[in-house]
């Protein structure tokens, strides 16, 4: 997301997305769906034990290019400071792959893909996919690279909910689960925040019931949700510390231009997202993010007994979306269930967006959980055989 | 705005919005504006010494009527709880004025009024007030009334800026002033809300660079900006308290349907608020309260010298659009100006609205004030003669 010059020596390097289609996947809801392309990337190599595979999970607007980057392009991935030669995600030791998610805009199947039936876009014909479907389409993804046991699945907000469904739905082909800034459910605070997003799309004229894709976009309402978006993405402080009340020095007649540095930059973050993001999905996305519970509507911890997964949760403290009692219930839950949880809470004045930004503690903290779980994975030599 | 049986022994009964036009006012910007109509209603009598008037001053969407009903309505004014007989504005003791704000559209000069040159609405002819404009305005107002010093002036949010103006420029016609929940200057992250307000109303079609008088106005872009707003004027856990995650059971085959209770409520109070409120008034009345700065670029204490009045600040813990950090950086100011100041928290769970609903606490926090200040005015005899 942050264009940075590549370090080298770090860096994955030249990649390339890859795309995996199978037939159909049946839905949490019942309905056969088909067929499905998941775009994926991978970084590092499969050991012959296939026991070094780490699954990234992405979060509302990610992609499967997590890390290097793409010919002719000089874009890093986006984490790529997690992912590379001695990174938190060490590609000279580990099989990294990172998925996009079904419902997606980033090559993977999702309303604007073409319906074989009509041979248009699917629009809001596109099944109303869950967080649980998600992953299953993941699942068969790491089915098809012949991984039966993954080292790791680590994803944050979204990518964390992920994270939460691997590991109730996949517990046998996991050795460590890594949620951050997540939560086992939405508050209705954060369905909100996703409704206002849906309903400024929804209220774009050009929306159309969803049916826009041969005509104009719903540029403008898609970039209000995207902006609405990243406000709950970072704190009150990082944003006093980013942008102060500083006037942009602006001489246009017009009187409500971009007079401070903040809404200069909501507005070039909101006009940028809609050139990479297509409406219909952002609302798909939202809501199954909005509709996951991965309690079931259980006790978690009922959910979780048994399980054998290695759980390290993170939050961070500024972080007022995901907010820190959110991560603390995961490991309450895990706890109450006997599962090996570690939990760290980050001092950061990041929000949201820490996860992405603290670098330092937050790989410390990766690596070293990761590093013990390949140790002790390789000493039992339970390689899911 | 909440419908409520009136007690008829502690309301004030039937009211009547008036109205006092004045030919023109010096903006701060230099302009010469007018005609000026401002909307305003008394409660309670004022005095022979004219020593007991209070002016109420109202937030973004408020309007004239505070207190009682409207003949033939059964909506008690939007601070109902706070003004009337035995209340903490004691309509036995005080002459309580409540007056719109210019730029408005519930009765004063705003956008939507007609603009005298060219007999058609102002639109974005208007000029850009400031909160000292709406002060000013106020204070021709009061003028117009025959008071001279207003034993206070008192008001939440936007009121609250209000309040500062007021303090800052009229000291010598205050005896007190109680700004609650509110702030000195916004943050980015304040004015940041307010920016993607203003950029759903300006991405709805309708809008037309705000000439939408004589066709269909702008509803659902307002409609998206009044939601932001309701998310911020409750607290997370306001929320969780109120909505839960209870799905509305809809059977709609639409698929963006409000699922959840939180999204019935924010689109039932969107849809309502375009009934009633102008979107450019919007636009105007936000600008002014990002551009507003107490300090006026100094440091406010210094601003705050030699001034006699008395201060209340008021804030609530839950409130974190104007969170109590910024009600103490307005007490510090005023101490270290020697201004003799009450603070004081609220422990509310209500979030940014607790200014309209925390009525037990605040209401005796108010009433002993004012009360005090009162009684030391009279005996000073100081009648602003």
């Amino acid at each position: 997301m942050i264009k940075e010059k590549i370090n080298q020596d770090s860096s994955v390097g030249v990649v390339k997305t890859q795309s995996f289609t199978f037939e159909s996947l049946k839905l949490e809801s019942g309905e056969k769906f088909g067929p499905v392309t998941l775009a994926y990337e991978t970084y590092g190599t499969l050991n012959q034990e296939k026991s070094n595979a780490i699954l990234i999970v992405h979060a509302l607007s990610g992609d499967a290019h997590a890390a290097g980057v793409h010919e002719h392009e000089d874009n890093a991935g986006w984490w790529d400071a997690f992912i590379g030669p001695g990174k938190a995600m060490d590609t000279e030791k580990y099989f990294v792959i990172c998925s996009n998610i079904l419902g997606g805009c980033k090559g993977s199947t999702g309303p604007a893909s073409i319906n074989p039936k009509t041979s248009k876009p699917y629009a809001l014909d596109f099944p109303l996919v869950t967080v649980g479907d998600i992953v299953n389409a993941q699942k068969r993804l790491i089915d098809h690279l012949g991984i039966e046991k993954l080292l790791a699945v680590v994803g944050g907000s979204m990518g964390g909910q992920q994270v939460l469904s691997w590991l109730v739905n996949y517990s046998h082909n996991l050795c460590a689960a890594v949620p951050i800034a997540t939560t086992i459910k939405h508050s209705p605070q954060q369905i909100a925040f996703n409704e206002v997003g849906r309903q400024s799309i929804m209220a774009d004229t050009h929306w159309k019931s969803g049916n826009y894709y041969d005509g104009p976009f719903p540029l403008k309402g898609l970039a209000v949700a995207r902006m609405i978006g990243h406000i709950t993405y970072m704190s009150d402080s990082s944003m006093a510390d980013k942008f102060g009340r500083q006037k942009k020095g602006s001489a246009e007649p017009f009187k409500f231009t971009a007079d401070f540095e903040v809404e200069g930059y909501l507005r070039y973050r909101g006009d940028n997202f809609v050139k990479r993001f297509d409406a219909n999905s952002y609302l798909y996305i939202t809501k199954a993010m909005d509709n996951f519970d991965a309690s079931g509507g259980r006790r978690f911890e009922d959910i979780l007994q048994g399980t054998k997964v290695k759980v390290l949760v993170i939050s961070f403290k500024s972080d007022w979306l995901y907010p820190a009692y959110q991560s603390k219930e995961i490991v309450k839950a895990c706890k109450l269930a006997g599962v090996e949880t570690t939990y760290c809470e980050i001092d950061s004045t990041y929000g949201h967006d820490a996860f992405l930004l603290e670098v330092e503690e937050e790989s410390h903290l990766i690596k070293h959980f990761l590093k013990k779980v390949f140790y002790a994975y390789e000493v039992t030599g339970d390689y899911g055989a």
